[in-house]
């Protein structure tokens, strides 16, 4: 797991941050947010707030005494302790593309499938990089829909031994997936007392939370387990065409979902979620990469924090079809300001193409390229009197090269980084190896690491049990 | 021309500049600076410091009383008075790549001539967001070799009204680039009054500065021009493995070179130079978008602050030999941190492929479609009441959508940066539209461009003299 020691980019003055503080707080006491959920509607009531339909009118201040209670920083178990994260502080935990119904390998896009699935799956075990596959890495279209979450939380669980993210689509999916973490990790005990899952809870923004993702909410935030509570906001669409009225949507959005976690269970886990990029206002596709995207993700890190809560955002975003140029800078566009921004919970890491709809081979290995690069370039270098390394100028001297100075001896394997996909070879032997360009070159490599691909150990009664609760579940819901 | 408004990303503390200090005057003073110059050695003698055969060494505190005397900030005048530029502050000047001597038009990479140098210099007239050409934006090979610095100077002068770049060939070639400034500007007392040309002067590092670029030197800084004193460091040939070594040495030279400047001509205008990347210590290859040259980069801004001078680096640097998913994120992973340190002087914006030797049309695109995203980007968006939008909010309530909403229509041209070549078609149109990749629309835009491409225009009796000074030089020459 990375640790980002280097500052923060803050950009929001104390004036622009009390402006945004004033519109999320006018937002929820005068507009309101609805919650279509009865259980939520009844929890905000008994607690005072004011309910009207499913509109909540919230006290700001009551708000923010909820969201005082959620814990600043916390830990989530992985099934090899070695790969367990902590989420917050100056901690940041990347995760896989999360949601894309196609995948596209090469030429080919098509309908994801479980093998896709499984692939994406063992290339996140395979990367170091990486601290988790996430979720829904691809949609498994071929699998049968009712019990497809079954399928894919078991294929997270046996084929790597990362954290995993817990299904959203319904209560009772979420209830399956909280009771296969308790059979991996010991018990209903084990997990309450580290989390061993993360979810994803999104707004169906403008100011309204979904009774199905609310129903998934409940009971994760009800086993202690982390909930990222995310206003899904293309601005111009889910909110209006400002960053700052975005930016107060979102606080509005998270803030009161938050509180309502907080009802559930007093001090459970929860992530501030941001999840903010724009429309094209000419043809109403969303836009990844912009300037604006990248602006609100600055700010909302520093939102976040000055909420003392730990922070999702970022991911390496595009709207390009194609592995291309388009999607590599589109990408570092939102993975460089991820790292400024010092987000401790970043989804999509790896993968993303096509405004989401497409995971993609190539593009999964060109992402984890860039984070290794940042992940380098994040952690701060000393500057000591021995690092002027003067005894090399002694022996250089003037208008010679360093190549063979005992210093660069001594230090040559392991003094810069060294990428495992970007090519330096000079013009005659790139030619000579077969003129791949990077996304060919990518090609290669998911190839070579699914060959090369090692299951990670596990108990067998516990995969026993695991399969058993899969195939009971699997009947009870009639696939 | 682009002002960074946005904070400053500072990553060195006072203790790391303290070290850095003490490393670059124990290199001056212990082990000096050679200069292959006599009139240089001439003048550091006069002034007392301490001569070797070739070598200097420095009183740090002369060289820092020097340096003093140099401006802060300063302009630079273009043909078009709307296309002049300011140095220094919080202004960024951006100028295509320089050098090259190949070029890549799709899948061909050939030798670049004075077609192609013209091509690009008309590009670089056609993007608002360049302010200038540069200098060699390629190598014309096909133009005689003593007389290719008057057709490039002309083409510069002649193709664009932006500023352009000083040959540094000879001390010869100075001399008449700074005639031709002079036929442009009015005489010699309007170039002393405020300069027309920068010139980059690169340090035969290691702590050697080479006969001929002084010789350059000492022309520009005696008429005032400014002159960029650039260190060329790849670190593990010309440097130490090791970022502070580099950065220290990086220092020595450069305020070396810039004491002489200020020994030529008090007060004249100088640069803080950077070239600062790493080769891959396993080929020998020069490596670009590296982590440690960001580092490098973020640390620069801040050490020619410091001393109170404007600073060059940055570019969109890469290694790779196409203008693919590569080229585009070890570019950005450049320029981001060129925004971040606020870089006053930019070379290499645009164009730059392969190492530095290949300037690509399709990569010139690309790159300029990055400046812009980053131009936006950087500038700051304010936070007041009225952008909190709540007008809006009242209008759409929940669950509904802005897109027809009066505060979009309102805004909805210019709300959002709009791409010129990132696409955001979905799939189908895509394909309709060819399933062109952003280099395959870079052609089209680059084809267009050259298409439309308009001359600005010049008084002709000043064209008719340059002409002439030209063709007379020409023949002096032999060519």
């Amino acid at each position: 797991m990375f640790r980002n020691r280097m500052p923060r980019y803050e950009i929001l003055s104390e004036q622009s941050m009390a402006v945004l503080d004033s519109g999320w707080r006018r937002l929820v006491s005068e507009i309101g947010i609805e919650f279509m959920s009865d259980r939520a509607l009844d929890l905000f009531r008994e607690a005072g707030q004011q309910i009207e339909g499913n509109n909540v009118k919230f006290d700001p201040d009551w708000v923010l005494a909820q969201v005082a209670k959620a814990p600043r920083e916390f830990d989530v178990q992985a099934r090899n302790p070695a790969n367990s994260v902590h989420i917050g502080g100056d901690s940041m935990v990347f995760s896989g593309v999360y949601g894309p119904p196609f995948v596209r390998e090469g030429e080919v896009r098509r309908d994801a499938s479980m093998e896709d699935f499984r692939n994406f799956t063992k290339l996140a075990q395979s990367f170091t990089a990486l601290d988790s596959a996430g979720g829904v890495i691809c949609e498994p279209n071929d699998a049968p829909l009712d019990s497809r979450h079954l399928d894919m939380t078991y294929a997270l669980a046996t084929l790597t031994d990362k954290m995993f993210m817990g299904n959203v689509v319904s209560g009772t999916n979420a209830r399956d997936v909280i009771a296969m973490t308790e059979i991996i990790f010991g018990g209903r005990a084990a997990i309450e007392a580290t989390p061993a899952t993360i979810s994803l809870i999104n707004c169906n923004s403008p100011l309204r939370w979904d009774d199905r993702m609310l129903d998934a909410q409940f009971e994760y935030s009800a086993a202690n387990q982390p909930v990222v509570i995310t206003p899904f906001l293309l601005m111009g669409a889910m909110s209006p065409v400002s960053i700052p009225a975005t930016l107060a949507q979102q606080m509005a959005e998270a803030l009161t979902g938050i509180a309502l976690s907080q009802l559930i269970r007093p001090g459970c886990p929860v992530i501030f979620g941001s999840f903010l990029s724009n429309i094209d206002m000419q043809s109403g596709s969303p836009q990844f990469g912009t300037p604006e995207s990248a602006t609100g993700l600055l700010c909302t890190g520093q939102i976040a924090r000055h909420f003392g809560l730990p922070v999702r955002s970022g991911g390496g975003l595009t709207s390009s079809q194609v592995p291309d140029a388009q999607a590599a800078y589109e990408g570092l566009m939102t993975m460089l300001p991820t790292f400024l921004a010092g987000i401790n919970w970043v989804m999509h890491t790896a993968g993303w193409l096509d405004g989401g709809l497409v995971s993609s081979y190539e593009k999964f290995v060109i992402d984890v390229q860039i984070l290794e690069v940042l992940q380098k370039e994040f952690t701060p270098i000393e500057f000591t009197e021995e690092s002027l390394a003067f005894g090399a100028h002694l022996e250089v001297g003037h208008g010679g090269h360093f190549l063979g100075a005992e210093h660069t001896m001594e230090r040559f394997r392991t003094c810069f980084y060294r990428p495992f996909l970007s090519s330096s070879d000079n013009y005659d032997r790139w030619m000579r190896q077969g003129a791949k360009d990077a996304a060919a070159r990518a090609g290669d490599v998911y190839r070579k690491k699914l060959a090369d691909y090692v299951q990670p150990p596990m108990d067998e009664a516990v995969r026993a049990e695991l399969e058993e609760f899969v195939d009971r579940r699997r009947k009870e819901l009639g696939d």
